[in-house]
């Protein structure tokens, strides 16, 4: 029995469930337009800690953490933790699920991890290989700088169309239950590279893949953007969102006051974000706060997270390669609508 | 229906079988002990690109569509890739999946990464999220001395302790099937750390890893170490499987000789290894091409391959932290025996 449609859909039939989620986010989001959503602001985005590092993969076990006591459940019961960063060897998922000691699997997305966790923790769900899972990623925003670009003290300037990427960790658990928000299908991408080389205008490079994904989904299941009541990209910017609104009008789709992108959305505008934001906690802080809380409200019925993942390094830049990118796609609701 | 038994071990009750598998490797392995079992050795190992990155990737790319040519099916029957290697941001399994264009999700578990590949696939398989799912991954020795050690230009000396890491990739392709080779079990690894800090001894930081997997994964099943034909190891070299028969005794499992691992057989003793290969091709080409082999062949019927990755990153090692280790466990079969 396919659990299919299309080319690229995956279908949901046991509706896997957010039974618990959590949010900790940097000082400079807390003061963004989402602060009052968030679970934990911090005052300090070391948290305590000696390096940059460390206290990224702190607060990736403190969202972690946080969203296993938000679902009410012991960690023993979850069957498996999926989740992964931005830093080589994703070491700030690896050093948190050291502490948890709960089976763990390490992914590598760039910023399209929160969808790509939430996709193998649905699978694992419904499939029955896991009672519940959780589905972790974030980012740290002088973490990210230290290793793709300059170290802060350069005080480097910044291009116009550079995004910041947002110290943020987002967490879902996911499991079987009789009602609440759902998982209903996913959209996996594909690799899609449209030749930009500019590792400052990430939105350029990350909007063909999300045009793919988006396309790919509508096609497969037959909707069209207005099933939705929002669809929200994890991080293409200002930028980036308006090339993806451009191009899938030249496919025929028409993305109105229902399209929003959590990078456009997370800073507010006097805080000199450039494009906004961007990194795997961009999306994953607004996913697991303020978006959970809307549908939960039913405020929001339906859903479509495209969470966006720009898939270069460093050496790949440096050797004078273009910009790999990936988008996936979580279609998520509430109110127990048939599939 | 919970698909599991135990603590962390999956059960896959549709028995996803390897429909296709493919093998490809540098010079130096081509003269090690499985030179005839390979089904690609290449002469150069910059495989006619200017980087050794570039050939990684290269090399990756041929080994998925090579076991996808081996399976018999066109690369559109591939409804996920599932990849991962040992350079920052898996650039070796993303720009492979650029060129493949078939839906991808990027793993990272260091060496462990072909457990993981096929643990993912196999459920998406047995879920039926999958007709069928490409399993891959591998290791280049110049690419990772350059990014984990130091340039080859300058001719460090190794020390005694070290493995050489695999210039090697191994891809399979799982698919549901009547007969061959199947997945029935997984155990999922937890992370161990045991406070080893010393990068060029990867096999005593990784033996705790597998030992705990390996005792989970007998412990779930009620299987004892006799059950199977071989256990193998993927990569824990000389020293590191001595730890890991030590450390089995400790907790009153004898090792026989029907355990070996990958790291220790791969190169011949004059090839000057210390102490064998390393990296995620070590286990992914000599599962893909010597022990699928001898069980098409049914001069094995029952394997335990067990991969094990080291998760540091040069920045953790660098800020003094030990060596976080993970190892997930594949029990694969032939002959058609029940579950």
């Amino acid at each position: 029995m396919l659990n299919r449609i299309g080319n690229q859909t995956l279908v949901f039939k046991n509706k896997p469930r957010v039974i618990g989620s959590y949010s900790v986010v940097g000082p400079k989001e807390g003061q963004g337009n989402f602060g009052k959503f968030f679970h934990k602001v911090l005052k300090d985005d070391l948290f305590g800690e000696k390096s940059y590092e460390a206290a990224e993969s702190k607060m990736l076990l403190c969202a972690i953490n946080g969203a296993i006591e938000n679902a009410n459940i012991n960690k023993d019961n979850v069957d498996a933790l999926f989740a992964g960063d931005l830093m080589n060897q994703i070491i700030s998922s690896s050093f948190a699920a050291r502490t948890l000691e709960v089976p763990y699997f390490g992914l590598f997305g760039a910023c399209s991890t929160m969808a790509e966790s939430l996709i193998m923790g649905a699978c694992h769900v419904d499939g029955g290989f896991a009672r519940y899972a959780a589905c972790a990623t974030g980012s740290h925003f002088s973490s990210a700088e230290k290793q793709f670009r300059y170290p802060l003290e350069l005080g480097t300037q910044r291009p116009p169309t550079s995004q910041w990427t947002v110290t943020g960790m987002g967490c879902t658990i996911l499991g079987l239950a009789e009602k609440g928000i759902s998982i209903d299908y996913a959209t996996i991408g594909k690799v899609v590279d449209w030749d930009v080389t500019d590792a400052n205008n990430m939105g350029a490079a990350m909007a063909p893949a999300a045009m793919s994904t988006l396309k790919a989904h509508l096609e497969d299941t037959g909707k069209s953007p207005d099933d939705y009541d929002l669809i929200l990209t994890g991080d293409l910017g200002k930028l980036g969102s308006e090339i993806l609104i451009d191009l899938m009008e030249y496919h025929g789709y028409k993305l109105g006051t229902n399209y929003n992108d959590c990078g456009q959305m997370i800073y507010d505008n006097t805080q000199k974000t450039f494009m906004g934001g961007s990194g795997c906690g961009c999306g994953a802080s607004i996913l697991n706060s303020y978006v959970y809380t809307r549908l939960l409200k039913h405020e929001l019925k339906n859903v479509l997270f495209i969470a966006t993942g720009a898939l270069m390094s460093t050496v790949s830049s440096q050797q004078g390669n273009s910009i790999p990118s990936i988008a996936h796609a979580v279609s998520i609701s509430i109110g127990g609508k048939d599939v």
